[in-house]
């Protein structure tokens, strides 16, 4: 989720650390996760492929941010 | 999501994805994704209140595994 959006389960849960006595968390935020096996041996090439899954499929670029981390 | 667990969510996109022609994707796993801003310098103290606040909150064990990353 984009920062300016608003992330109602994220305040939550912040909250609710708040209540059980986390001091410290300043904030917390909720999204999506997906994990994608690509079977391509070149990790430029996996990268190029992920980074249109998350623009064609996954993210919605009006409200979603994504980030890739390949493994 | 633990592996054994079904995961209907990630089928979908993954079947989407050879719907789309994207050939070399094997597998797609879907799951939730938290950002916690902690306010604390010390990384290793970071992690051990991320790891508390998995177990405690966030995750529910009987069915979901959890992976921290410090920023």
């Amino acid at each position: 989720m984009k920062k300016e959006v608003l992330d109602p389960q994220g305040k939550v849960v912040n909250q609710t650390l708040k209540n059980m006595g986390y001091q410290n968390i300043t904030n917390v935020r909720q999204g999506k996760y997906f994990e994608i096996e690509i079977n391509e041996s070149n990790k430029d090439k996996a990268k190029i492929i992920a980074e249109d899954i998350c623009k064609k499929l996954l993210t919605n670029t009006v409200i979603e941010d994504y980030k890739i981390n390949l493994e």
